[in-house]
C-alpha cells in the first residue's frame, strides 16, 4: 500500500459523498511476504478517523524477533489485528487471534445473552467467560496451544526460531542471485520468510524475452511441482501473481530446516527441470 | 415449530408484500432436546417455495439409530442440513458439518477463486480440493475425526451409544417421577438425551405455589452447582426458560455414564440442596 495513493482514495471517495470506514494493512503479505508502511498508514487514519487494521496472520510473529520486529512499527497504533500463530510460528492448526484495542467492543458486537447458556449466577466471576464475547460458540481452546508452546519455548526461543527462518530466506536469496539457471522475482533481499523465483531451464535460456519465453515459462513450476510430489522429496508451492507468470514461491516455517535442505531443493529444482 | 403457526405466519408476512425466504426447524433443541414435525413443515416450505434448514447439530446423532431415527423423518426433505458430530456422538471439539442438496452451490456462493491460493494446473483432479468452497480457508482437518471413530466403531457401535443414552434419559426420567423431592419441567418421557428437573428442597415444599415459592427455587440451581464444583464430583448445566425459573438440564454424552451415576447425581443433589 502506498500512502499517497491510499489518501488520494480516501479524498476521491469523499467528494463522491461516501464515506470511507476501515483501512486494511498488510503486515507480511500471502505471496511476496511484504509489509505496509504501517506508521504512515496509522497518520491516515488519523486524519480521517477511519478504523485501521493491521492482517498480521503471516507476518505477526516478527514481533517476537528484537531483530526484525521493526518492519510492524506502527501496529501499536492499529485497532484490530490479525495474527495466526499457527503460520509463522508454527502452532498446529488451527489458531488464530483477532485482537481488538477498545475494550468491551466484542462483547457489544456479539454478545446474545443467550440464558440457556450463559449464566449470570455463577459462584465466580463471569466478566471472566468469553463464550459470549465470540461469534462462534462452543469450540477448541486454540490459543491454548499457544500458551504451552510459549511457555515451553520462552520468547527468546520464538526469536531463535523466527531468526532463522529469515537467515534461511536471505541464504536461498543469495543462493539464487548466484546460480545463473535461477531467475528472482524481486531484486531485493526477502523482507519474510518468502523468496519468490523462477527456475529458466536451458532451453528456455535460448529463447529471448517475449510472449513465447512467458507461455513457455508459465509451465514450467507445475511441471516440476508435479514431479516433486511424483517423487514425494520436496514440495514448494507456486502461483502466477498479476503479470508474473508461475513462479515458486519458498517458505520457511519448519524450525527442522537447514541450509544443506535448500541447497537440496535448488539441485531437486534443476535435476526434475532440466528436460523442460 | 408449530405447523399451522408457521403457516399462518407466512400468509401474514406475504399480505404485508414482504417475501419469506427460509424456514430454519431445528433437530434435538438445546435446553429441551424438542424435535420439530419436519415432515408437516417440509409441506409447507414446498408448498411456498422456501428454503428449509434443519439445524440438527445436537440431535442428528440419532439418525445413526434405527429405534430413534424416526424423530428425523422428513429431514431427507431439507434443502441444507447442520450436524454437530462433536456434541452427540462424542467427536472431539470441533466438528461440525453444513451439509447442502444442491450440488456445487457451496462452490458458486464461496469460491474467490484466488489465484495465489490454488492453483488449476495441477497432475491431480482439481475438483477433489475443497479449500475454495468453504468460506474458511486453512483449517484444521476436523471431519478426519469423524472418519476414524466411524471406521473404528461402525455404524452398529453408534447406534449402540446412542440407545445407551436414551435408556439413560428414560431411567432418569422415571427415578425423577418416583422422587418426591424432585419435579419434571416436562411430564413426558425425553425425546432426546435431555432430561429437565427442579430439586424441591424440604423448605421449600412447606411454601404453596405463588411468586414467593419461583423466586427462591430460582436461587436452587445455582447454590446447588456451586457446591457442586466447590466438591469436584458432578457437575450439571442450569438455566431459566422462558417463564421457567432455573432449572437442572442433564445430558448424557459420555459413553461411561451408568445408571449408577444417575442415582450418584440425584443423591448428591439431595446431599448438596437439603438445607436451602
Amino acid at each position: 500500500m502506498i500512502p499517497s495513493d491510499l489518501e488520494a482514495k480516501i479524498l476521491k471517495v469523499k467528494r463522491q459523498d461516501h464515506i470511507p470506514l476501515y483501512v486494511c494493512a498488510t503486515a507480511g503479505t500471502t505471496v511476496y511476504g511484504a509489509f505496509d508502511p504501517l506508521d504512515n498508514i496509522a497518520d491516515i487514519c488519523e486524519k480521517y478517523g477511519l478504523w485501521m487494521h493491521v492482517d498480521a496472520a503471516w507476518g505477526g510473529g516478527l514481533l517476537m524477533s528484537r531483530k526484525h520486529s521493526f518492519k510492524l512499527n506502527g501496529i501499536e497504533r492499529a485497532n484490530s489485528v490479525t495474527w495466526n500463530p499457527h503460520k509463522l510460528m508454527g502452532v498446529p492448526l488451527q489458531c488464530s487471534a483477532f485482537l481488538v484495542c477498545e475494550k468491551n467492543l466484542l462483547q457489544a458486537c456479539n454478545q446474545m445473552r443467550a440464558g440457556y447458556l450463559f449464566q449470570p449466577d455463577k459462584q465466580y466471576d463471569t466478566t471472566y467467560d468469553t463464550g459470549d464475547k465470540t461469534i462462534q460458540c462452543g469450540r477448541h481452546v486454540d490459543v491454548f496451544k499457544l500458551w504451552l508452546m510459549w511457555k515451553a519455548k520462552g520468547t527468546r526461543g520464538f526469536e531463535i526460531l523466527i531468526n532463522k527462518f529469515l537467515e534461511l530466506a536471505e541464504y536461498l536469496y543469495k543462493e539464487l542471485n548466484s546460480r545463473e539457471n535461477f531467475e528472482l522475482v524481486f531484486d531485493a533481499e526477502p523482507e519474510l520468510t518468502n523468496v519468490c523465483f523462477w527456475y529458466i531451464p536451458p532451453n528456455l535460456r535460448r529463447i529471448s524475452n517475449g510472449p513465447e519465453r512467458e507461455k513457455l515459462l508459465h509451465q514450467v513450476a507445475p511441471k516440476i511441482k508435479a514431479r516433486m510430489i511424483e517423487e514425494g522429496m520436496t514440495m514448494v508451492s507456486y502461483q502466477p501473481h498479476g503479470d508474473k507468470v508461475n513462479f515458486f514461491r519458498m517458505v520457511f516455517s519448519n524450525p527442522a530446516t537447514r541450509k544443506s535442505d535448500v541447497d537440496f531443493l535448488l539441485e531437486e529444482i534443476e535435476r526434475l527441470g532440466k528436460d523442460l
